[in-house]
């Protein structure tokens, strides 16, 4: 089933931080983005791609986390007729105002309880003179430090049951299922969901735990693989916890590098290569759990931690 | 204005060539592309990311230049509608049968006089068992000889005029224009335009011969700039003529190759990182007179070829 | 202690193999190397940038394993010397006479029995017409197939014991270790030794089973750190077994990939990216057994078989 | 003939701005270099790969230009022969006592009459505790800002003439040629010097104002090509002027790219891969005036300022 285009991209999510000073540092001093506004606990933060205001809202708070993502459909009537298919789902919330940035949007979650928010109306980004790119077909300056990154990629929800999202995503909101992980007894452990030509951006991942509403990781893309060798330095340097990688992904052949920011919210660094689905008919890729079993790409095993660690720690998720 | 996914991609092209030999072994041995087929005077080609048969036909000819341009639409429906607007629109040329590896398609020209297939029904690539992928989610083996080309990236056109044909583009192929220049006196002499997340793949450049129906050149996309940088290698150990680069084009921000296959075709080898138009509201990029006497991003001079050579050479354009 | 620069550099390695064509089909189709003559079971191998004729001799044996390592001298009143230091150290074999390539030579072993080859005297590489590369300043055209090794970069012997053949290779051929390894107790697992501005091209590493004379791995330098990524794009395509990597060792921060060619021998792929060791007076690196309990640069942890894995196999090493 | 190694590696330069703070963030913001200490008018200044103090003594001067070369000895011994020979040669000029980080000195100068240091005696760096690596083998953390340049890598004179210096360095230093130009009419008008693997540390360059002591150009190296192309992009964001490149020198392979430093000192930013000169017998590569006209490696056409451009500028030099 080929995706609608009803939505058109991922647009921000807000993550949850009980180091927030800390977390900041990573966010602003490591990968390179850029605060863009304030608001009570909360920080606004860019890439130097972003077209609009933001792609991170960076909030303190007791425990890590994701507490909601965003993502802008591409007109206002699809964002009513997406709202409409919530509602009609009963998993809408509520409608909200225009907010930072932003215009009116719906809110919803998914059946894991994850927050999605759909907006149409963005207010696109005017760099400051200090900011201004030197080539006019890019919203910021491309900054001299840090990792760099290019554009928040892609969130990875740990959910308790994978397919009920996943279908969700589907047939609410108009995405399809890329690739997915099928096991032996016909169980579905993760699923990789497109809109676009983005082979992927948004994925569940079945938690162990058994909760609901947990993050595995967000993503930010770089623009080269050498930008993820050369990150993975700068972590090492700094002090970054480093998870697993670098290496390539085998479902999406992305290649990563996985770190804990000090918040303790897991933090993909990726690169797609030039990767894109265009087939408007793709046919989602199933892999075996004997294919699984190999590892990544390159024969690297899954590390335990990727099983277990979620955010917010399972004691604290209450 | 929004591109209407009527257009899923750039499917194939069929290029012409004096050389047919030589211009068969730069494809496959400099390149890395996979011969599929033949065809009479035609050879199908493949990169090793295809999903359909092939991307390019390499036909023997008296000239060089590109013969057809084949866009693949989103559905069946898209390419009904297509075809009709080409028709009202007086561009129609014929419905063809299916042929090779594609479905029933439709012929139509822009203004100024170039090609265009419109196919939606296609065969699906299964790779033979020597060339079988590691990876399932890919159809192909990746090469390990030559540069090892990924796709066909987009297809830069000559035009008498460019504003017409991108008119065409825009009101009867439902693209967008991405990027232009616009001289001082108010004219168009080139047009970047896209139909999905690809910041484009069709391109409208001013002939300076006043000729019509010549290619500028078509571009194949590797996985990095470091693929950029081994390809100029190779090309210059088995004496392809590097035309210029490799550089960034400050328009659309791709990193470039510029050489001539033997059959005087000029091919572009480009890595465009891991750019995307993710704005469904994209306000086209327009570059001034000024902007562009710059030259390439980081500084390169426009080489004269540039602006001169064109395929077919003028004198054989009859 | 300063390396005296009687030695130049690794010259070149025999390397046996019970598996003579698949072995010869890996070094030539997967790492791009070519054949320079042939002589009963051997193949001469070399890299591109080989000034001498050849860096690899491939031989067909019962067993894999390296049968001998060569070392050019910086002239011949250096060779004279290093051969009567090795025979006053009681490590001398034999004088031997002019082979293929080189001159009369010199051959001894370190303590633990391997056999190392000295020479001065070599024949400087003409490419034929069909390898002539584009730039006089290199021996032979870079290749466009398989990974395009550069050159032979080091040699990683297991030893019984380490140290005492660290103390062949200082006080006999004139090198110095640039790090190494010490355990709590006091004990040296491991040294790398150098003797130019290469921060190494010999290394010793504990041979658990105890065995002498036995390969860790041979290694092959690559340009850049992306045609390791690309290499292991290629080893996966081809069923070569990659055993770790790609990924930056701590210890000389080398960027690898280790893999077994199809005879058994451990081949590591590296790039030293641009470091050098510059200082004459180059103090020696120690690390400690809790500083490598960390594992690799960015935090991979050292696979199992790399402790275990050496050729010949233990049972054939008789 | 083969270097003697009383060179070990070049140490530092000082280099003369007129613009001092606008240098300064240059060499600290852009290059992302470490200051470690102030003299007056000088800073000092220093890669993350520096054993030493530092490599760059940056001095606000009425104009720009090289005031010295330090190149340190690889011996103590070393030195002394080495002040003998220039001594007996007629280019001493006095013995210097201990200054900043350094040992006793000798200054001498090329027949050109650029400054050149030898000394021996040098201060190891301990990095303090906010710049310490996270990598015991590395003398300083790597930076995550700006280009974050490895090594000061070689200078390039111009000289009213070539080879009176070349043999000087040859002679009096030890060094050898390992490439150079040649005009069918027999002049030198270029000459590449190495002392050690590098295969070049003093480069020698015609000047076609007939100047004397002026400077082309330093370099510093990167870790890999990407490092480089990366750069350009943040001297594009950041004013700062590229004159070339990237591309690839014909001669020495050396990736590149040149810059004016806000001073208008002309600054090389270089990648030469992992080639190294092994052979202790090289023989100079000698490229002929119709050789040298077909432009860099890869095509690209020697810019008209690269051989007008000099340091300090010829009205300024008196």
């Amino acid at each position: 089933m080929a995706p609608t285009h009803e939505i058109a991209h991922l647009g921000h999510v807000e993550l949850l931080t009980p180091e927030p000073e800390r977390s900041l540092w990573f966010f602003t001093d490591i990968l390179g983005m850029t605060e863009n506004g304030r608001d009570g606990d909360s920080v606004y933060l860019r890439t130097y791609d972003d077209y609009e205001q933001y792609s991170l809202i960076l909030t303190g708070h007791e425990t890590s986390g994701l507490r909601r993502t965003a993502l802008r459909t591409s007109s206002q009537e699809n964002l009513d007729r997406l709202a409409k298919r919530a509602e009609q789902a009963g998993r809408g919330v509520a409608r909200l105002p225009a907010a930072a940035g932003i215009g009116p949007s719906y809110l919803c979650t998914d059946p894991d309880g994850h927050e999605i928010q759909l907006y149409w109306e963005t207010e696109w980004y005017q760099a400051p003179e200090e900011l201004r790119p030197a080539l006019k077909n890019q919203p910021q300056a491309f900054p001299g430090h840090g990792v760099g990154v290019r554009r928040l990629d892609h969130v990875n929800y740990l959910a308790a049951e994978v397919e009920p999202n996943g279908a969700f995503i589907r047939d609410v909101l108009g995405g399809a299922v890329s690739e997915q992980i099928m096991n032996d007894d016909g169980s579905i452990p993760a699923q990789w969901l497109h809109f676009t030509n983005k082979s992927y951006e948004l994925v569940y991942t079945s938690d162990w735990t058994g909760s609901r509403g947990r993050l595995h990781h967000i993503a930010f893309a770089t623009n080269a693989r050498e930008d993820i060798l050369r990150a993975a330095d700068i972590c090492l340097e700094n002090g970054v916890f480093i998870e697993t990688g670098p290496h390539k992904h085998a479902i999406q052949q992305t290649f990563f590098l996985y770190v804990y920011e000090p918040g303790g919210n897991r933090i993909e660094l990726c690169n797609p290569l030039t990767r894109l689905i265009l087939a408007p008919d793709w046919k989602t890729i199933t892999w075996t759990q004997g294919e699984r079993a190999k590892g990544q790409a390159w024969g690297l095993k899954t590390i335990e931690s990727f099983h277990t660690h979620g955010t917010p720690p399972v004691a604290a998720n209450t």
